[in-house]
């Protein structure tokens, strides 16, 4: 029998609803499913990924996590689905209840598409958000601080740069809100272009040799060749030169600064190839911590809905 | 231990296969399975849900009344199956028997597929239709008698009017006549050129602003925009209008009737959107049931059988 | 508890690994998971099943052999996943070991796409070739021997012909190899622009009529349609009647003689549709053989890579 913790929320849709207390009782609860604690279920318990936008990692990752539990992992392929059909995402899901899924996790690609489904009585099921659009993707944040947290002790006074694709970056900003709130000092690199100004209120933009030396975890985006219209005109090599983190500018890092990238990595352009399983890569260490923090995640919106299951 | 019931039947694929007392029987074993009764297996059973056609509703109840018996659920992808290298569908199914499969649930876009299916001795399989072309969808006209009965308490005398696109539903076609066989007075509405003459012998054609007042249950049935080829012509607006069940219609209702859809809605097409979610309607309460009656199903062909695994 | 059987791999990728005691023992293996033989887990395996080519015999007997086994199945999406992002294949299996996933099925396009996933410390999980372009399918190969074991006791002096597309055929070549290393006499038909004459050292080429009255086995070969260029000019009955199975060929086997194919089968064109459920057929036999060859499979590299989770 687990003491119900302080960690419940209805759904999870959004770094910016939780506080500081809330990410760190989760980062906490995560490392318990590390070491070994299992949850009861006292009746089976049905979830479903939908997954509208392709994923490996995040998807495999919640799947495992569910399962993990002791959760029923219901098949949904958006491409077979009604919504092929017009229906609504809200009816889709509407659906999905009646039959008796109670955890949906969604993949969309449009922005905030959660907000038609929060606060509906007749949706009696909770929800994780698994990245919107160019919005957030909580998960991944959450992983990033708990991988952060275990190799550091914590937060106060660490240096991070974030570095790249700022701009169409579902996790960047999340990020760089909860650093700021967890007392990490943050800062900015990469393309000029694809950096907004309102980030300053968040921390400094320098370029990366002028980081790289002082900096604990340098915190490396994907560019996100999807999202970008000019992608036939972009030369990976020089990226990597200008704004990549090179084997050189690797070597001239903290003895124990680490270095982070949510996947999928592409190798040579936002790091050197060589770097991804180097021993100050913790690129394998934050998908194997993935899931346990989704192993909290999902505990807690399934204890803040109320539906039973849980011992 | 369960005693046998009355309704094992060695496949399921047409209502017009089954008696008024096996649906009779079909529901009453639902009723059952909502309140809480469970199947015991003494040895796995695979299941395999072939849907060459997308669902999210049909696909996704038919795995979890599978599961819910304790079944195992076998992934079928058609796009990544040896379909697409051109084997028959008995070929496929007889891999899938072959390496253990026991229960195929189908839904396949040409008529009376199942045909070459049935009474094939190599075949050692149960089999659920779960919609062929324009053809049946005995699972949905099941979970449509049991809510109609959960609500009622019968048949005999009830009015219920099947409304909308009556020649391009699988369901209408079964609907009315196992309603007629169970003693209720169907009645239909809609645009003329979606109705069948050969309709009249199980119920009359009146227009919906004379039926609204009389029925019990309004069923109405999606426009299935995809099988009509004039689709661009086509006027929501005017529609909802002329044969929808407007909100003022839904006012003219008598105070215990009820509406029904299959799902998935068109809203503000067939029915004002604001209905979907109304007391009278019973959107939810269907597809709720649907997991009960496809379980009943399940039992009824695995029985039916005598493969084993069911105790 | 299981005496640690003599079969363990690190890998199973290809059939040129495997020398005749492995063969023998993996074949004995699976005899004995067909007669009732159980493994015991003695925590959760996860298995991931990755299928970049269409299949489903080979996807669903794995599926089926991993479930049968106790193993926990992933669902993985080919087309969903990052891997259309550009991820290489070794990341999205670094992805998949990190989350936990212990055991990855393998079907690629790419011959001997396996090379860059082997010997990789940063990958701790089993691996299983389950076909690689024109390359192997040792799966299928071993299915086929231990039908042709289980039927005739054992290889020696036993006449194997090979019959068809063989220069496309994954499985021809192996088979041959390992027919040969048996000690059974391999013989050789079909087009002879789809035979290659480095195929003597295995076996003797004959006409059809030439062969079907002194073989024991009849190998009969998919033409794989999918890979030929020319399939517009393809002349399914004229391939019949000169190089395929007729009935009146068929007639004039051995008694004992048997007809294998790997399925999936053209029907008329390797071979008169009305023999592949003949008493002769082994087509349903390889196919449930299938499932306990690859309970073996799984068993003996999960066993050879050391990971836990087997008593």
């Amino acid at each position: 029998m687990i003491a119900e913790p302080l960690t419940c929320q209805p759904a999870l849709v959004s770094m910016r609803d939780l506080d500081v207390r809330t990410v760190e009782a989760l980062i906490h609860r995560a490392e318990e499913f590390k070491h070994g604690t299992e949850l009861e279920l006292t009746e089976p318990v049905y979830a479903a990924n939908l997954f509208f936008e392709n994923s490996t990692r995040t998807h495999t990752s919640f799947e495992i996590a569910e399962r993990r539990l002791g959760l029923s992992v219901v098949d949904f392929n958006p491409q077979a689905s009604s919504v092929s059909k017009g229906e609504t995402l809200y009816d889709t899901c509407l659906t999905l209840a009646a039959v008796g899924v109670r955890l949906l996790v969604i993949r969309h690609s449009q922005d905030a598409y959660y907000q038609e489904l929060l606060h509906q009585p007749a949706l009696p099921v909770a929800l994780i958000n698994a990245g919107d659009g160019s919005g957030e993707h909580p998960s991944q944040s959450l992983l990033d601080m708990m991988t952060i947290s275990e190799t550091f002790g914590g937060f106060a006074g660490l240096k991070v740069a974030i570095v790249g694709d700022l701009n169409h970056s579902r996790v960047a900003r999340s990020n760089m809100e909860v650093l700021q709130k967890l007392g990490a000092q943050v800062y900015f690199s990469g393309p000029e272009a694809w950096y907004d100004n309102q980030f300053d209120q968040f921390g400094q933009y320098l370029p990366i040799d002028e980081l790289v030396e002082q900096v604990d975890v340098m915190m490396m985006l994907r560019v996100q060749h999807e999202r970008h219209n000019d992608d036939s005109t972009f030369d990976q090599a020089a990226y990597h030169q200008q704004y990549g983190l090179t084997l050189a500018r690797a070597a001239r890092m903290k003895p124990e600064a680490i270095i982070m990238h949510p996947g999928p990595i592409n190798r040579g352009v936002e790091l050197a190839s060589d770097l991804v399983e180097s021993p100050r890569s913790k690129f394998v260490e934050q998908m194997r911590n993935g899931v346990f923090i989704r192993m909290a995640m999902i505990e807690s919106v399934l204890r803040g809905n109320r539906l039973g299951g849980l011992a």
